[in-house]
């Protein structure tokens, strides 16, 4: 390769300053030229699945702020929906699925898997051909445990109550749910390294409402699953694990799944971070809302991240995804403050 | 005092075991005794400001658990009420208040503020005189945060998004208003602790969804205001503070704050909350969905606490408050575990 992508090689853990950044859920609805596309394409699964268009909006944030990476536009719940579970997009509302029960566990079906996701991996490999030699691409699942409370309740919820109590009551069915997603999502990551992704991120965006034993059971173990198996196929392929929420569990986190880098929220105070960052790369962790104010609480927050893991392997991200409000001319101004920051 | 009132001794550092016990909510919803009185007051605001009815129910799981703690009825959102603020409560949307602005801010009155509170206090004295003996009275508030994000959002959200963003672009009017609230909780704090209160907890249950520099702006800086205020009169009686979600922040809290003893929600682990316990008391932290699901999943819950936290200074709990949906029996089971415990 001529030119060097930063995002990996600081994903396995080299220190550079100022950090490479992306932002999570770049390719979205704060972008004009996004809501445009958007309009184009029928629903939000059939943006997801038509390359033409998943492969526009994914090089529009690239084309506009120069980030050091691009990821796949998609969505975590494609991994049930090839496994042949209903699933649709209502505006306000977020996804909605049919719930599922252990007989729908037991039923679940994988033979066709990789055919239904075919148009993202070909998306994956359009991708690697139009991005600039020096953008690293990313690819994506969500996490066994985010993936079967969607599954399970059939929405979101405030904190899962549905789908925890479902893994109490019916602790057999769920752990063979975990598993079967563990399995399966391990497959989608390796196919989309296959095509052309240089990373994966795993997304655990509900970690933070289980107690010590289920996120070990729920989040921790299904996680390490996925890790050893890609990391099999694929040692060199950078894992980042971001289980969001997960406080005072980071580190058990950190060291029981084998991820290489971690996604950060910003609710993790600078301390703790720099004890993870010890035993590997760190991502994040700028609160979103900083970048909706601007301003000085703009400011702060970016100086914060820059001094409290500058130090050490960092790359630059918001502790979530950026939300819709969003105005575009502050992401221009964090691009520049986090280009431009000096020692 | 002929009878020792054990609660108040642990709060203050005392290792006993088995741990005496109470739970966040305890006179609700899941009690029949508690519905059929709900149906002899009006709104829920008038139970909470009629002092024979919320005797009534506050002893109710006394009377029928024997738990070591009685909580005074009441809701955290009196305070702003109190402060002439509007505040209604609709049956499965929660607390709805007239969404406060900067100019609101300045303009609230503080005047009749103890004398729109005489209903609660009347609650107290005449709460210490019923029970019995040996059982501790607590009072409470809610932290500052929690209270600004109810009055200037309006209602509940996911993640007090509204908040956060008024207090990033209004910096100086929601530091005012947090200062207010510091200052008229401490006084409350104090009016219930001269009626009876044997102790105090205060519930900061938004803290998991602020960033560090916020954390300790919000939820540590105006916490520490009210624990010097009410320590300097009644230096005898504990504080506990409860910063649900606070994660690997809770630690700087403790530290911070100076509060006796610290409320831990279900999601932090034993190795952390170990620590915590080495400076101080602790109460917590079973899943209350355990305590739904009954069963193995409660059993093992019970047993990972008090393995986890019996040989310090425990005050068993949940680690939020009890739901509605709680099987009466379950409580039973949980109480007979707990009382029935040996190392």
């Amino acid at each position: 390769m001529a030119t060097k992508r930063i995002v990996p090689e600081v994903l396995k853990g080299e220190a550079v300053f100022p950090p490479p950044l992306w932002m999570m859920r770049q390719a979205g609805r704060y972008l004009p030229e996004y809501r445009e596309t958007r309009k184009r394409a029928g629903s939000f699964l059939d943006l997801c699945y038509n390359p033409d268009l998943a492969v526009e909006v994914t090089l529009q944030p690239i084309e506009r702020f120069g980030f050091d990476a691009a990821i796949l536009f998609s969505d975590i719940l494609v991994v049930p929906h090839a496994l042949g579970r209903d699933l649709r997009f209502e505006e306000g509302r977020g996804p909605l699925m049919e719930p599922i029960s252990a007989a729908g566990i037991a039923a679940l079906e994988t033979e066709t898997f990789h055919v239904n996701l075919e148009p993202v991996y070909e998306t994956v490999r359009r991708l690697r051909r139009r991005l600039p030699e020096e953008t690293a691409l990313l690819g994506f699942c969500g996490a066994p445990w985010t993936v079967a409370t969607y599954m399970i309740t059939g929405h979101g919820t405030p904190d899962q109550a549905p789908a925890r109590l479902f893994a109490y009551r019916e602790g057999q069915a769920f752990r063979a749910l975990l598993d079967l997603l563990a399995d399966q999502s391990a497959a989608y990551l390796m196919r989309q390294i296959e095509a052309g992704a240089d990373a994966v991120q795993i997304f655990d965006s509900w970690s933070g409402v289980l107690d010590e034993a289920c996120f070990e059971a729920f989040c921790i173990a299904p996680v390490a699953r996925i890790v050893r198996q890609v990391r099999a196929k694929h040692p060199g392929v950078p894992i980042i694990g971001f289980p969001k929420g997960a406080g005072a569990l980071y580190g058990s986190y950190r060291q029981k799944t084998g991820v290489d880098a971690l996604g950060l929220d910003w609710t993790v105070p600078m301390a703790a971070a720099r004890d993870l960052q010890r035993t590997g790369a760190v991502q994040g962790n700028l609160d979103p809302l900083r970048l909706v104010a601007g301003g000085s609480a703009l400011a702060e927050g970016v100086d914060a991240v820059l001094k409290g893991l500058g130090g050490g392997p960092l790359v630059f991200n918001l502790g979530h995804g950026i939300l819709p409000e969003t105005p575009v001319a502050h992401v221009e101004d964090m691009v520049r403050k986090v280009r431009e920051a000096r020692r």
